[in-house]
């Protein structure tokens, strides 16, 4: 273990409040430094080691904890929808025990932020010798989990230092969609031509995040509304659903609300009894194909009297009609939607802890990198 | 659609003050009438219909929603461990829009108790012609998923009116796991001792079950201490995991408290920023090999004041140490232990909703068979 002082390093809040404000703003930057990273000199190809090759995998394992997980479950859409690669997701705390079916034709994906997570690194340790490769997100290149998977891929966030993970979330999710795409281009399944429309839809995320950055005065205003509140409910369909997990968990971690996301669909089947007129309820829903159910289930809501939050973008907030409050996101490209919305999340979990007084970059009970079981 | 008239049936409370205590207390009866159902008469083999047949299968999709859909979070386990057969599991109303990746070898099991479970039902339509084979596991046999699969096996769980599923539930765990030891022999891994084995540990069920009711004063105890708090957290490693997300789908449903469950590893990656000494947290750890990690879990929340309730065994308990509440369960050979241990779940959510003086057979806002998507 290397031993750093952090008043050596030259980190420091830039401006900003806290880590966290400055970590959420520097994610247009570090967003288009990975794909500047990730993509072939003139933007046209993607260029990873040639350990990255999915031609003969027959199904992804992935393998991570807390909000890397959430990245994994995002990614598990993007795998099977774009590269049509079965996909398997872990807890990386219960990978080991329920032991799982390897394929030896199988690539094992491990992300961590620190690249030290004990839980994840003890899982890649048993997956030794049991899949065809191991591939490592990391943000460490140094770390346990880059030197121990066949090839690790960097996140190039930069120094993380608030403890709740925002720019190692966003980047993670971004190597992830790039390697569906190289998955996809492997196997057949995206041209030159539908490549390029799925990168040209990348490269606009650096602008896309500054926009939903712009949205900051406006979920400030909401923040306080969400801070008078012990409770919270996030719903998202598809892609939305885990992003709808991670949103509640990074309120959870910061404003200690007791925020938990559900799948817009099984609000009906049990936690629909929690809502009544003090419930604040945060949908994340672009006008997207899977918008009109996800609405349906916000009517749901707003007949029970709960507080809906409807996040979405112009088309989505004038179909949708009035509810309690309401967040304008930028229109987005369905492909890169749930890195944008990541964005709102951030913030809002941040302006509701300021508003409750809670320690922004230091919150109760946690620690930045678990490296104990 | 077959309108019965409540009142022409001869469905009663049988003395029980609710239909939900009359159904919990149901189960050693339904799950040994499940066990004499599916195995030969004299009980030393499985007897299950043709088509259940595994021997060919590479992979098995599970479909369900709430409760159900906890159940085949256990049962993957189940599949997995026993049969080393590969599970993907889904909430249905994700299944299609997620664009499963599915094996032409495969075997699609949709549960559900009505059987009329709309997004389940949607599901199964979906993968017509995908998969070799589908099941049902049903409880009413004149429904459409009974009616729509290749074979539908009934849970016999008899007529569950109360809202929030019991007797139902294990039911439904007992048929899957019968299930996962069919896929185990078919595959191979389970001879005619290793089988006799396992179905002498769940010829207990009934006794054990009956044991587990005879918690119910303790149990009532420790719900008026529950019902004062307005968040409460269930802990579970491996098959207790998914029974802890079912826990707290039931204190959610019927007693309206914000429960939620967590694997117990995941507790640091986040959740745990919410504890603090208002806070139980409720812990599912047999003495199994998984405990001493669980407990270590526990620990940490006890380092920050967390009110822990321990639901062990007698050696579990003696080992654990003082804690805030706790609550003796029978030894439990391991397959079972999940079925087992549903029992003080569902008596915990019934006497706190009790306690808090809310409907419980008919819960705010829920419907008993959700036929809209």
């Amino acid at each position: 273990v290397t031993r750093i002082q952090l008043e050596q390093t030259r980190i420091d809040k830039a401006g900003h409040k806290h880590f966290m404000a400055k970590e959420i703003a520097e994610q247009p930057a570090v967003l288009g430094a990975v794909t500047a990273f990730h993509l072939a000199p003139d933007g046209t190809d993607l260029a990873f080691p040639p350990e990255v090759d999915f031609s003969t995998c027959d199904r992804v394992t992935m393998v991570a904890c807390g909000t890397g997980h959430y990245a994994t479950q995002v990614a598990k859409y993007w795998f099977e929808q774009i590269a049509g690669l079965p996909c398997d997701i872990d807890i990386a705390s219960e990978f080991r025990y329920r032991q799982p079916v390897l394929s030896d034709k199988g690539i094992g994906i491990f992300v961590s932020q620190s690249g030290e997570t004990a839980d994840t690194l003890a899982a890649l340790r048993h997956v030794e010798g049991k899949l065809s490769r191991t591939i490592g997100v990391v943000n460490v290149p140094t770390s346990s989990i880059a030197r121990e998977t066949d090839v690790a891929l960097p996140i190039l966030a930069g120094p993380e230092i608030s403890v709740a993970s925002t720019k190692g979330f966003t980047a993670q999710l971004l190597v992830l969609l790039l390697m569906a795409l190289k998955a996809a281009q492997d196997r057949g399944r995206l041209d030159a031509a539908q490549l390029a429309a799925k990168l040209a839809d990348i490269k606009v995320l650096p602008g896309l995040l500054a926009q939903a950055l712009d949205r900051e005065d406006d979920i400030k205003t909401l923040a306080a509304k969400i801070a008078e509140s012990q409770h919270a409910l996030f719903l998202g369909r598809g892609v939305m659903f885990p992003l709808a997990l991670e949103a509640a968990l990074k309120l959870k971690e910061l404003s200690y609300i007791h925020a938990e996301g559900y799948a817009s669909g099984e609000l009906k089947h049990g936690p629909i009894a929690l809502i009544d007129k003090t419930m604040p309820v945060i949908v994340l829903a672009p006008r997207d194909a899977l918008y009109d159910k996800t609405v349906s289930n916000m009517q749901e809501v707003m007949a029970r009297q709960g507080l809906v939050v409807l996040i979405s973008d112009r088309a989505g907030l004038e179909e949708a009609g009035k509810v309690w409050a309401q967040l304008a996101m930028p229109t987005v490209p369905e492909l890169i939607a749930p890195i944008v919305y990541a964005v709102p999340a951030q913030l809002l979990a941040y302006h509701t802890a300021l508003a409750r007084g809670t320690d922004v970059d230091q919150p109760r009970n946690l620690a930045k990198s678990v490296t104990v079981e």
